[in-house]
Protein backbone atom coordinates (compact mmCIF):
# COMPACT_ATOMS: atom_id res chain seq x y z
CA UNK A 1 0.00 0.00 0.00
CA UNK A 2 1.23 3.45 -0.74
CA UNK A 3 -0.04 6.79 0.30
CA UNK A 4 -0.28 9.81 -1.90
CA UNK A 5 1.11 12.90 -0.27
CA UNK A 6 0.31 16.40 -1.37
CA UNK A 7 3.17 18.85 -1.08
CA UNK A 8 3.18 22.52 -1.95
CA UNK A 9 5.91 24.48 -3.66
CA UNK A 10 6.25 28.21 -4.14
CA UNK A 11 7.43 29.38 -7.52
CA UNK A 12 7.78 32.73 -9.17
CA UNK A 13 4.90 33.38 -11.56
CA UNK A 14 7.05 34.08 -14.61
CA UNK A 15 9.15 30.97 -14.04
CA UNK A 16 6.00 28.91 -13.76
CA UNK A 17 4.72 30.30 -17.07
CA UNK A 18 7.94 29.23 -18.78
CA UNK A 19 7.84 25.79 -17.18
CA UNK A 20 4.24 25.33 -18.30
CA UNK A 21 5.19 26.25 -21.86
CA UNK A 22 8.03 23.69 -22.04
CA UNK A 23 6.10 20.82 -20.48
CA UNK A 24 3.11 21.45 -22.77
CA UNK A 25 5.47 21.10 -25.75
CA UNK A 26 6.65 17.79 -24.32
CA UNK A 27 3.07 16.60 -23.96
CA UNK A 28 2.51 16.77 -20.21
CA UNK A 29 -1.11 17.19 -19.19
CA UNK A 30 -0.22 19.00 -15.99
CA UNK A 31 2.57 20.39 -13.86
CA UNK A 32 2.28 17.74 -11.19
CA UNK A 33 3.04 14.91 -13.62
CA UNK A 34 6.09 16.74 -15.02
CA UNK A 35 7.51 17.40 -11.57
CA UNK A 36 6.86 13.80 -10.59
CA UNK A 37 9.06 12.73 -13.50
CA UNK A 38 11.86 15.01 -12.36
CA UNK A 39 11.62 13.60 -8.84
CA UNK A 40 11.69 10.02 -10.15
CA UNK A 41 14.84 10.81 -12.09
CA UNK A 42 16.51 11.61 -8.77
CA UNK A 43 15.42 8.24 -7.40
CA UNK A 44 16.95 6.40 -10.36
CA UNK A 45 20.18 8.38 -10.01
CA UNK A 46 20.31 7.28 -6.38
CA UNK A 47 19.84 3.63 -7.41
CA UNK A 48 22.89 3.95 -9.65
CA UNK A 49 24.93 5.75 -7.01
CA UNK A 50 24.17 3.11 -4.41
CA UNK A 51 24.80 0.30 -6.92
CA UNK A 52 21.31 -1.09 -6.42
CA UNK A 53 19.48 -3.40 -8.79
CA UNK A 54 18.48 -1.57 -11.93
CA UNK A 55 17.23 -2.38 -15.39
CA UNK A 56 19.46 -1.50 -18.31
CA UNK A 57 18.74 -1.55 -22.01
CA UNK A 58 21.68 -1.65 -24.36
CA UNK A 59 21.01 -0.45 -27.90
CA UNK A 60 23.53 -1.35 -30.58
CA UNK A 61 23.82 -1.36 -34.35
CA UNK A 62 26.09 -3.84 -36.06
CA UNK A 63 26.85 -5.49 -39.36
CA UNK A 64 25.71 -9.10 -39.13
CA UNK A 65 28.01 -10.07 -42.00
CA UNK A 66 31.00 -9.39 -39.79
CA UNK A 67 32.55 -12.83 -39.21
CA UNK A 68 32.01 -14.30 -35.74
CA UNK A 69 30.30 -11.18 -34.36
CA UNK A 70 26.95 -12.90 -33.81
CA UNK A 71 28.64 -15.70 -31.88
CA UNK A 72 30.53 -13.19 -29.79
CA UNK A 73 27.38 -11.25 -28.99
CA UNK A 74 25.59 -14.39 -27.89
CA UNK A 75 28.60 -15.49 -25.88
CA UNK A 76 28.81 -12.11 -24.12
CA UNK A 77 25.14 -12.30 -23.23
CA UNK A 78 25.58 -15.80 -21.83
CA UNK A 79 28.51 -14.67 -19.75
CA UNK A 80 26.15 -12.15 -18.21
CA UNK A 81 24.91 -14.96 -15.96
CA UNK A 82 21.21 -14.57 -15.92
CA UNK A 83 21.27 -10.80 -16.14
CA UNK A 84 19.89 -10.70 -19.69
CA UNK A 85 16.11 -10.76 -19.62
CA UNK A 86 15.42 -10.41 -23.34
CA UNK A 87 16.92 -9.25 -26.59
CA UNK A 88 15.15 -7.81 -29.61
CA UNK A 89 16.65 -7.91 -33.04
CA UNK A 90 15.54 -5.69 -35.92
CA UNK A 91 16.83 -6.08 -39.48
CA UNK A 92 17.49 -2.51 -40.55
CA UNK A 93 18.74 -3.38 -44.04
CA UNK A 94 20.73 -6.04 -45.85
CA UNK A 95 23.78 -5.42 -43.67
CA UNK A 96 22.68 -3.64 -40.55
CA UNK A 97 21.01 -5.05 -37.49
CA UNK A 98 19.77 -3.27 -34.42
CA UNK A 99 19.77 -5.20 -31.21
CA UNK A 100 18.38 -4.14 -27.87
CA UNK A 101 19.54 -6.21 -24.91
CA UNK A 102 17.49 -5.86 -21.74
CA UNK A 103 19.35 -6.61 -18.52
CA UNK A 104 18.64 -6.56 -14.82
CA UNK A 105 21.32 -6.46 -12.15
CA UNK A 106 23.57 -4.27 -10.03
CA UNK A 107 24.18 -1.05 -11.87
CA UNK A 108 27.96 -1.62 -12.02
CA UNK A 109 27.49 -5.11 -13.51
CA UNK A 110 25.03 -3.84 -16.09
CA UNK A 111 27.50 -1.17 -17.13
CA UNK A 112 30.35 -3.65 -17.33
CA UNK A 113 28.47 -5.98 -19.65
CA UNK A 114 27.43 -3.06 -21.84
CA UNK A 115 31.08 -1.94 -22.11
CA UNK A 116 32.19 -5.43 -23.12
CA UNK A 117 29.56 -5.70 -25.83
CA UNK A 118 30.06 -2.20 -27.22
CA UNK A 119 33.79 -2.80 -27.54
CA UNK A 120 33.31 -5.79 -29.85
CA UNK A 121 34.68 -5.28 -33.35
CA UNK A 122 31.83 -4.74 -35.76
CA UNK A 123 29.50 -3.05 -33.31
CA UNK A 124 29.14 0.32 -35.00
CA UNK A 125 27.37 2.34 -32.36
CA UNK A 126 25.50 1.89 -29.15
CA UNK A 127 24.37 3.34 -25.88
CA UNK A 128 23.19 2.07 -22.52
CA UNK A 129 20.12 3.39 -20.74
CA UNK A 130 19.80 2.71 -17.02
CA UNK A 131 16.34 2.79 -15.57
CA UNK A 132 14.39 1.48 -12.62
CA UNK A 133 13.02 -1.96 -11.86
CA UNK A 134 9.88 -0.06 -11.00
CA UNK A 135 9.85 -1.38 -7.44
CA UNK A 136 9.28 1.28 -4.88
CA UNK A 137 8.86 3.90 -7.58
CA UNK A 138 5.43 5.33 -7.97
CA UNK B 1 32.16 -0.48 -52.03
CA UNK B 2 34.14 1.10 -49.32
CA UNK B 3 37.81 1.60 -48.91
CA UNK B 4 39.76 1.30 -45.74
CA UNK B 5 42.04 4.24 -45.16
CA UNK B 6 44.96 4.19 -42.79
CA UNK B 7 45.60 7.44 -40.98
CA UNK B 8 48.33 8.22 -38.49
CA UNK B 9 48.03 10.22 -35.31
CA UNK B 10 50.73 11.46 -32.99
CA UNK B 11 50.11 11.15 -29.29
CA UNK B 12 52.16 11.69 -26.19
CA UNK B 13 53.45 8.41 -24.78
CA UNK B 14 52.03 8.87 -21.30
CA UNK B 15 48.62 9.85 -22.62
CA UNK B 16 48.61 6.78 -24.81
CA UNK B 17 49.39 4.57 -21.81
CA UNK B 18 46.41 5.98 -19.95
CA UNK B 19 44.15 5.58 -22.95
CA UNK B 20 45.26 1.98 -23.34
CA UNK B 21 44.46 1.30 -19.69
CA UNK B 22 40.94 2.69 -19.92
CA UNK B 23 40.02 0.95 -23.17
CA UNK B 24 41.34 -2.37 -21.89
CA UNK B 25 39.00 -2.02 -18.92
CA UNK B 26 36.14 -1.43 -21.32
CA UNK B 27 37.09 -4.54 -23.27
CA UNK B 28 38.61 -3.12 -26.45
CA UNK B 29 41.06 -5.43 -28.19
CA UNK B 30 43.02 -2.54 -29.66
CA UNK B 31 43.37 1.20 -29.88
CA UNK B 32 42.17 1.41 -33.44
CA UNK B 33 38.78 -0.07 -32.60
CA UNK B 34 38.32 2.31 -29.65
CA UNK B 35 39.15 5.36 -31.75
CA UNK B 36 36.85 4.13 -34.50
CA UNK B 37 34.01 4.16 -31.96
CA UNK B 38 34.81 7.73 -30.95
CA UNK B 39 34.82 8.79 -34.58
CA UNK B 40 31.50 7.05 -35.23
CA UNK B 41 29.97 8.93 -32.33
CA UNK B 42 30.77 12.16 -34.19
CA UNK B 43 28.99 10.81 -37.25
CA UNK B 44 25.85 10.01 -35.25
CA UNK B 45 25.93 13.45 -33.63
CA UNK B 46 26.04 14.96 -37.12
CA UNK B 47 23.02 12.88 -38.18
CA UNK B 48 21.08 14.38 -35.28
CA UNK B 49 22.29 17.90 -35.96
CA UNK B 50 21.28 17.69 -39.63
CA UNK B 51 17.96 16.05 -38.71
CA UNK B 52 18.73 13.00 -40.84
CA UNK B 53 17.08 9.62 -40.55
CA UNK B 54 18.15 7.89 -37.36
CA UNK B 55 17.10 4.92 -35.27
CA UNK B 56 15.82 5.62 -31.79
CA UNK B 57 15.04 3.25 -28.97
CA UNK B 58 12.81 4.47 -26.22
CA UNK B 59 13.06 2.60 -22.92
CA UNK B 60 10.28 3.07 -20.39
CA UNK B 61 9.01 1.48 -17.21
CA UNK B 62 5.34 1.68 -16.33
CA UNK B 63 2.65 0.15 -14.18
CA UNK B 64 0.37 -1.84 -16.46
CA UNK B 65 -2.43 -1.67 -13.90
CA UNK B 66 -2.73 2.04 -14.48
CA UNK B 67 -6.11 2.45 -16.17
CA UNK B 68 -6.01 3.22 -19.90
CA UNK B 69 -2.22 3.51 -20.05
CA UNK B 70 -1.77 0.49 -22.32
CA UNK B 71 -4.32 1.88 -24.76
CA UNK B 72 -2.62 5.27 -24.72
CA UNK B 73 0.79 3.71 -25.36
CA UNK B 74 -0.55 1.76 -28.32
CA UNK B 75 -2.34 4.83 -29.61
CA UNK B 76 0.81 6.95 -29.36
CA UNK B 77 2.77 4.32 -31.27
CA UNK B 78 0.11 4.23 -33.98
CA UNK B 79 0.17 7.99 -34.28
CA UNK B 80 3.86 7.61 -35.03
CA UNK B 81 2.85 6.76 -38.60
CA UNK B 82 5.05 3.92 -39.57
CA UNK B 83 8.02 5.09 -37.54
CA UNK B 84 7.74 2.28 -34.98
CA UNK B 85 9.60 -0.79 -36.16
CA UNK B 86 9.14 -3.02 -33.13
CA UNK B 87 8.37 -2.98 -29.45
CA UNK B 88 9.53 -5.40 -26.79
CA UNK B 89 7.69 -5.88 -23.57
CA UNK B 90 9.19 -7.44 -20.45
CA UNK B 91 7.18 -8.22 -17.32
CA UNK B 92 9.42 -7.04 -14.51
CA UNK B 93 7.06 -8.00 -11.70
CA UNK B 94 3.38 -8.13 -10.92
CA UNK B 95 2.97 -4.40 -11.50
CA UNK B 96 5.90 -3.18 -13.52
CA UNK B 97 6.51 -3.54 -17.24
CA UNK B 98 9.47 -2.48 -19.27
CA UNK B 99 8.84 -1.57 -22.85
CA UNK B 100 11.41 -0.74 -25.50
CA UNK B 101 10.02 0.96 -28.59
CA UNK B 102 12.28 0.94 -31.65
CA UNK B 103 11.69 3.76 -34.10
CA UNK B 104 13.18 4.98 -37.36
CA UNK B 105 12.69 8.49 -38.71
CA UNK B 106 13.95 12.06 -38.73
CA UNK B 107 15.72 12.71 -35.47
CA UNK B 108 13.32 15.53 -34.51
CA UNK B 109 10.28 13.28 -35.11
CA UNK B 110 11.78 10.45 -33.10
CA UNK B 111 12.41 12.82 -30.22
CA UNK B 112 8.89 14.26 -30.42
CA UNK B 113 7.26 10.84 -30.18
CA UNK B 114 9.50 9.90 -27.28
CA UNK B 115 8.51 13.09 -25.43
CA UNK B 116 4.81 12.37 -25.96
CA UNK B 117 5.12 8.82 -24.63
CA UNK B 118 7.29 9.72 -21.64
CA UNK B 119 4.84 12.40 -20.58
CA UNK B 120 1.96 9.92 -20.25
CA UNK B 121 0.64 9.50 -16.74
CA UNK B 122 1.81 6.19 -15.31
CA UNK B 123 5.10 6.03 -17.20
CA UNK B 124 7.51 6.02 -14.29
CA UNK B 125 10.82 6.50 -16.00
CA UNK B 126 12.34 6.41 -19.42
CA UNK B 127 15.05 7.54 -21.75
CA UNK B 128 15.61 7.80 -25.49
CA UNK B 129 18.75 6.58 -27.24
CA UNK B 130 19.47 7.90 -30.72
CA UNK B 131 21.69 5.80 -32.88
CA UNK B 132 22.49 5.24 -36.53
CA UNK B 133 20.60 3.35 -39.23
CA UNK B 134 23.99 1.85 -39.94
CA UNK B 135 23.96 3.13 -43.53
CA UNK B 136 27.17 4.79 -44.51
CA UNK B 137 28.70 3.98 -41.16
CA UNK B 138 31.52 1.48 -41.14
CA UNK C 1 7.43 43.01 -9.73
CA UNK C 2 6.99 39.34 -9.53
CA UNK C 3 4.42 37.24 -7.79
CA UNK C 4 5.08 34.09 -5.90
CA UNK C 5 2.62 31.35 -6.77
CA UNK C 6 2.00 28.33 -4.62
CA UNK C 7 1.33 25.14 -6.53
CA UNK C 8 0.58 21.72 -5.11
CA UNK C 9 1.86 18.40 -6.35
CA UNK C 10 0.84 14.89 -5.36
CA UNK C 11 3.59 12.37 -4.87
CA UNK C 12 3.76 8.84 -3.57
CA UNK C 13 5.01 8.75 0.01
CA UNK C 14 7.87 6.35 -0.63
CA UNK C 15 9.08 8.33 -3.63
CA UNK C 16 9.03 11.48 -1.56
CA UNK C 17 11.14 9.80 1.14
CA UNK C 18 13.77 8.88 -1.44
CA UNK C 19 13.73 12.35 -2.95
CA UNK C 20 14.17 13.89 0.49
CA UNK C 21 17.16 11.63 1.15
CA UNK C 22 18.93 12.61 -2.07
CA UNK C 23 18.35 16.33 -1.77
CA UNK C 24 19.52 16.33 1.84
CA UNK C 25 22.77 14.73 0.66
CA UNK C 26 23.10 17.53 -1.88
CA UNK C 27 22.54 20.12 0.81
CA UNK C 28 19.03 21.38 0.07
CA UNK C 29 17.23 22.82 3.06
CA UNK C 30 13.83 21.86 1.71
CA UNK C 31 11.92 20.16 -1.06
CA UNK C 32 10.60 23.36 -2.52
CA UNK C 33 14.05 24.73 -3.24
CA UNK C 34 15.17 21.49 -4.91
CA UNK C 35 12.12 21.40 -7.16
CA UNK C 36 12.60 25.07 -8.00
CA UNK C 37 16.09 24.19 -9.28
CA UNK C 38 14.70 21.42 -11.47
CA UNK C 39 12.12 23.79 -12.89
CA UNK C 40 14.77 26.45 -13.58
CA UNK C 41 16.79 23.88 -15.49
CA UNK C 42 13.86 23.54 -17.87
CA UNK C 43 13.82 27.30 -18.36
CA UNK C 44 17.52 27.35 -19.26
CA UNK C 45 17.04 24.43 -21.66
CA UNK C 46 14.31 26.45 -23.35
CA UNK C 47 16.63 29.46 -23.67
CA UNK C 48 19.12 27.26 -25.52
CA UNK C 49 16.46 25.67 -27.72
CA UNK C 50 15.08 29.06 -28.72
CA UNK C 51 18.59 30.44 -29.24
CA UNK C 52 18.02 33.23 -26.74
CA UNK C 53 20.71 35.23 -25.00
CA UNK C 54 22.54 33.10 -22.48
CA UNK C 55 25.70 33.24 -20.42
CA UNK C 56 28.38 30.68 -21.16
CA UNK C 57 31.53 29.86 -19.25
CA UNK C 58 34.23 28.01 -21.09
CA UNK C 59 36.74 26.18 -18.92
CA UNK C 60 39.99 25.07 -20.52
CA UNK C 61 43.38 23.80 -19.50
CA UNK C 62 46.40 24.46 -21.69
CA UNK C 63 50.16 24.55 -21.71
CA UNK C 64 51.20 28.18 -21.88
CA UNK C 65 54.61 27.18 -23.25
CA UNK C 66 52.99 26.04 -26.44
CA UNK C 67 54.22 28.56 -29.04
CA UNK C 68 51.63 31.09 -30.21
CA UNK C 69 48.80 29.57 -28.23
CA UNK C 70 48.33 32.58 -25.94
CA UNK C 71 48.12 34.88 -28.96
CA UNK C 72 45.60 32.61 -30.60
CA UNK C 73 43.46 32.48 -27.48
CA UNK C 74 43.43 36.25 -27.21
CA UNK C 75 42.70 36.57 -30.90
CA UNK C 76 39.80 34.13 -30.67
CA UNK C 77 38.35 36.08 -27.75
CA UNK C 78 38.64 39.30 -29.70
CA UNK C 79 36.89 37.78 -32.68
CA UNK C 80 34.04 37.09 -30.33
CA UNK C 81 32.97 40.71 -30.84
CA UNK C 82 32.02 41.90 -27.46
CA UNK C 83 30.67 38.59 -26.29
CA UNK C 84 33.50 37.99 -23.83
CA UNK C 85 32.72 39.61 -20.48
CA UNK C 86 35.72 38.43 -18.50
CA UNK C 87 38.42 35.80 -18.37
CA UNK C 88 40.13 34.36 -15.33
CA UNK C 89 43.51 32.76 -15.50
CA UNK C 90 44.93 30.41 -12.88
CA UNK C 91 48.49 29.10 -12.92
CA UNK C 92 48.10 25.44 -12.07
CA UNK C 93 51.80 24.62 -12.25
CA UNK C 94 54.90 25.53 -14.20
CA UNK C 95 53.33 24.42 -17.47
CA UNK C 96 49.60 24.28 -17.03
CA UNK C 97 47.13 27.14 -17.01
CA UNK C 98 43.44 27.07 -16.44
CA UNK C 99 41.39 29.73 -18.11
CA UNK C 100 37.71 30.42 -17.70
CA UNK C 101 36.18 32.64 -20.37
CA UNK C 102 32.80 34.15 -19.53
CA UNK C 103 30.64 35.04 -22.50
CA UNK C 104 27.20 36.43 -23.13
CA UNK C 105 25.33 36.06 -26.41
CA UNK C 106 23.00 33.92 -28.47
CA UNK C 107 23.42 30.33 -27.40
CA UNK C 108 24.54 29.22 -30.90
CA UNK C 109 27.21 31.96 -31.01
CA UNK C 110 28.49 31.08 -27.56
CA UNK C 111 28.78 27.46 -28.60
CA UNK C 112 30.57 28.35 -31.82
CA UNK C 113 33.22 30.41 -30.06
CA UNK C 114 33.74 27.64 -27.51
CA UNK C 115 34.25 25.10 -30.32
CA UNK C 116 36.80 27.33 -32.02
CA UNK C 117 38.79 27.80 -28.83
CA UNK C 118 38.68 24.16 -27.75
CA UNK C 119 39.94 23.05 -31.14
CA UNK C 120 43.14 25.09 -30.83
CA UNK C 121 46.31 23.02 -30.71
CA UNK C 122 47.66 22.96 -27.16
CA UNK C 123 44.31 23.22 -25.41
CA UNK C 124 44.34 19.97 -23.49
CA UNK C 125 40.82 19.77 -22.21
CA UNK C 126 37.78 21.92 -21.78
CA UNK C 127 34.05 22.16 -21.47
CA UNK C 128 31.36 24.78 -21.95
CA UNK C 129 28.61 25.46 -19.42
CA UNK C 130 25.54 27.31 -20.62
CA UNK C 131 23.53 29.12 -18.01
CA UNK C 132 21.05 31.94 -17.70
CA UNK C 133 21.55 35.69 -17.77
CA UNK C 134 19.35 35.60 -14.69
CA UNK C 135 16.75 37.85 -16.29
CA UNK C 136 13.25 36.58 -15.88
CA UNK C 137 14.47 33.68 -13.80
CA UNK C 138 13.49 33.67 -10.19
CA UNK D 1 60.51 14.52 -20.91
CA UNK D 2 57.78 13.02 -22.97
CA UNK D 3 57.93 11.11 -26.16
CA UNK D 4 55.59 11.53 -29.07
CA UNK D 5 54.35 8.24 -30.40
CA UNK D 6 52.84 7.81 -33.83
CA UNK D 7 50.03 5.31 -34.01
CA UNK D 8 48.05 4.28 -37.06
CA UNK D 9 44.35 3.65 -37.26
CA UNK D 10 42.32 2.16 -40.09
CA UNK D 11 39.04 3.82 -40.88
CA UNK D 12 36.48 3.43 -43.58
CA UNK D 13 36.82 6.18 -46.21
CA UNK D 14 33.24 7.41 -45.99
CA UNK D 15 33.35 7.56 -42.20
CA UNK D 16 36.55 9.56 -42.39
CA UNK D 17 34.92 12.04 -44.78
CA UNK D 18 32.09 12.60 -42.33
CA UNK D 19 34.48 12.97 -39.41
CA UNK D 20 36.52 15.51 -41.36
CA UNK D 21 33.39 17.51 -42.10
CA UNK D 22 32.32 17.70 -38.45
CA UNK D 23 35.74 18.58 -37.05
CA UNK D 24 36.22 21.30 -39.69
CA UNK D 25 32.96 22.84 -38.49
CA UNK D 26 34.29 22.78 -34.96
CA UNK D 27 37.49 24.48 -36.07
CA UNK D 28 40.04 21.66 -35.90
CA UNK D 29 43.01 22.12 -38.19
CA UNK D 30 43.54 18.39 -38.59
CA UNK D 31 42.28 14.95 -37.69
CA UNK D 32 45.13 14.19 -35.33
CA UNK D 33 44.30 17.10 -33.04
CA UNK D 34 40.60 16.14 -32.91
CA UNK D 35 41.39 12.54 -32.03
CA UNK D 36 43.86 13.70 -29.41
CA UNK D 37 41.03 15.63 -27.73
CA UNK D 38 38.83 12.53 -27.71
CA UNK D 39 41.63 10.50 -26.15
CA UNK D 40 42.25 13.18 -23.50
CA UNK D 41 38.57 13.07 -22.58
CA UNK D 42 39.07 9.41 -21.68
CA UNK D 43 41.98 10.34 -19.45
CA UNK D 44 39.90 12.93 -17.57
CA UNK D 45 37.04 10.43 -17.17
CA UNK D 46 39.55 8.02 -15.63
CA UNK D 47 40.73 10.72 -13.19
CA UNK D 48 37.15 11.13 -12.02
CA UNK D 49 36.53 7.40 -11.79
CA UNK D 50 39.66 6.86 -9.73
CA UNK D 51 38.86 9.90 -7.55
CA UNK D 52 42.17 11.55 -8.42
CA UNK D 53 42.95 15.22 -8.07
CA UNK D 54 41.09 17.26 -10.63
CA UNK D 55 40.23 20.87 -11.29
CA UNK D 56 36.60 21.88 -11.16
CA UNK D 57 34.94 25.11 -12.14
CA UNK D 58 31.55 25.83 -10.73
CA UNK D 59 29.45 28.35 -12.64
CA UNK D 60 26.46 29.87 -10.89
CA UNK D 61 24.04 32.73 -11.33
CA UNK D 62 22.42 34.34 -8.31
CA UNK D 63 20.62 37.40 -7.11
CA UNK D 64 22.99 39.35 -4.89
CA UNK D 65 20.08 41.13 -3.25
CA UNK D 66 18.99 37.90 -1.66
CA UNK D 67 19.63 38.40 2.07
CA UNK D 68 22.63 36.55 3.48
CA UNK D 69 23.41 34.71 0.24
CA UNK D 70 26.78 36.42 -0.29
CA UNK D 71 27.85 35.49 3.25
CA UNK D 72 26.77 31.92 2.73
CA UNK D 73 28.66 31.67 -0.53
CA UNK D 74 31.82 32.95 1.06
CA UNK D 75 31.34 30.66 4.04
CA UNK D 76 30.87 27.63 1.79
CA UNK D 77 34.05 28.50 -0.08
CA UNK D 78 35.94 28.81 3.17
CA UNK D 79 34.68 25.48 4.35
CA UNK D 80 36.24 24.04 1.22
CA UNK D 81 39.55 24.08 3.10
CA UNK D 82 42.02 25.35 0.61
CA UNK D 83 40.35 23.76 -2.38
CA UNK D 84 39.18 27.07 -3.85
CA UNK D 85 41.89 28.57 -6.03
CA UNK D 86 40.04 31.61 -7.33
CA UNK D 87 36.61 33.04 -7.90
CA UNK D 88 35.49 35.46 -10.57
CA UNK D 89 32.48 37.62 -10.19
CA UNK D 90 30.65 39.31 -13.07
CA UNK D 91 27.81 41.78 -12.59
CA UNK D 92 25.27 40.71 -15.19
CA UNK D 93 22.71 43.38 -14.34
CA UNK D 94 21.30 45.24 -11.37
CA UNK D 95 20.18 42.00 -9.69
CA UNK D 96 22.08 39.14 -11.23
CA UNK D 97 25.64 38.05 -10.61
CA UNK D 98 27.60 35.31 -12.22
CA UNK D 99 30.28 33.67 -10.16
CA UNK D 100 32.79 31.09 -11.29
CA UNK D 101 34.55 29.25 -8.47
CA UNK D 102 37.71 27.39 -9.44
CA UNK D 103 38.61 24.44 -7.21
CA UNK D 104 41.27 21.78 -7.06
CA UNK D 105 40.91 18.55 -5.12
CA UNK D 106 39.71 14.96 -5.17
CA UNK D 107 36.91 14.69 -7.68
CA UNK D 108 34.42 13.56 -5.01
CA UNK D 109 35.26 16.54 -2.78
CA UNK D 110 34.95 18.98 -5.65
CA UNK D 111 31.54 17.57 -6.49
CA UNK D 112 30.42 17.73 -2.86
CA UNK D 113 31.29 21.41 -2.51
CA UNK D 114 29.56 22.20 -5.79
CA UNK D 115 26.39 20.44 -4.58
CA UNK D 116 26.43 22.39 -1.32
CA UNK D 117 26.77 25.72 -3.12
CA UNK D 118 24.21 25.01 -5.81
CA UNK D 119 21.64 24.02 -3.19
CA UNK D 120 21.80 27.42 -1.48
CA UNK D 121 18.59 29.40 -1.65
CA UNK D 122 18.93 32.21 -4.15
CA UNK D 123 21.34 30.43 -6.49
CA UNK D 124 19.26 30.35 -9.64
CA UNK D 125 21.23 28.04 -11.84
CA UNK D 126 24.62 26.46 -12.07
CA UNK D 127 26.77 23.65 -13.34
CA UNK D 128 30.08 22.06 -12.47
CA UNK D 129 32.77 21.26 -15.04
CA UNK D 130 35.44 18.77 -14.08
CA UNK D 131 38.69 18.98 -15.94
CA UNK D 132 42.31 18.00 -15.58
CA UNK D 133 45.11 19.56 -13.54
CA UNK D 134 47.04 19.25 -16.76
CA UNK D 135 49.69 17.05 -15.13
CA UNK D 136 50.54 14.02 -17.15
CA UNK D 137 48.20 15.12 -19.90
CA UNK D 138 49.76 16.14 -23.16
Amino acid sequence: MSTLIRTGISLDGELLTRFDRVIRKKGYKNRSEAIRDLVRDYAVAEDVEENRTVVGTLTMVYDHHRPKLSERLIEAQHHAQGMVLAATHVHLDHHNCLEVVIMKGRSSDVRHIADQILSLRGVKHGKLVITTTGRGLK
